[in-house]
């Protein structure tokens, strides 16, 4: 069912000098950051051959990130995004083996301008898991 | 300078758990599990389209991953690894620019068989990044 690994997201606090710290001293191909006020963040690509990373800055009030960040006060990685063809399919799947899937449970649209769900960290190893489809 | 995502590592406490939620929940190409007591880990390769999940769970005494297990009793991501062509030119430019290589600061081998280093994560947005000559 899962296809790619779309890309894992960083959440930074200072998303300057997380571009600057994978531009300069690792030298990666590093967008410039782009504002998402629709989802609360700060982004930035860090374009690898075969995938991205994803830098999360807080943007604005109530920032999904922002909780993260108090607990993780130097950053961290945040999710992993996995790509599916058929997001419904995908999440029906997913319940009807008894994971629990964020939310309301119906995919809205992500970052990317693609259906996206995120699933329970406590399900999948402790970690926040996006499907996106691709 | 980095390459490929080579892997993205999730610690876990039963591996045969999580082998079974990502082959049978989420439909992946799960590989069966191998010992590597050199490196305190039990391994299991979840091999997507364009990179890896590898999962870890501890093997034998002082496992490197035991200490994050305690913190992170659900389990959750490890490390990310980069490839780069030559590690000992990545080495120097990393501490050149003021980055902590962890250990002796010399190559060891990893569980590829190939030559690894890690970089502390406090100098790398929260994220312990292991660096892998391809």
């Amino acid at each position: 069912m899962i296809g790619r690994l779309n890309h894992v997201a960083i959440a930074v606090k200072d998303i300057e000098a997380a571009s600057r710290l994978y531009r300069e001293t690792l030298g990666a191909d590093v967008s410039d950051p782009t504002d998402q006020p629709e989802h609360g963040v700060t982004v930035v690509f860090v374009n690898l051959p075969n995938t991205k990373i994803e830098f999360l800055q807080p943007l604005g009030e109530n920032s999904p990130i922002a909780k993260f960040l108090e607990k993780n006060a130097d950053g961290g990685i945040h999710h992993v995004c996995y790509e599916v063809d058929d997001i419904i399919a995908a999440r029906d799947r997913l319940k009807a083996a008894g994971a629990r899937v964020l939310g309301d449970g119906d995919p809205r649209i992500g970052a990317h301008g693609k259906p996206v769900l995120f699933l329970h960290p406590k399900d999948f190893n402790g970690t926040l898991v996006e499907l996106e489809q691709a």
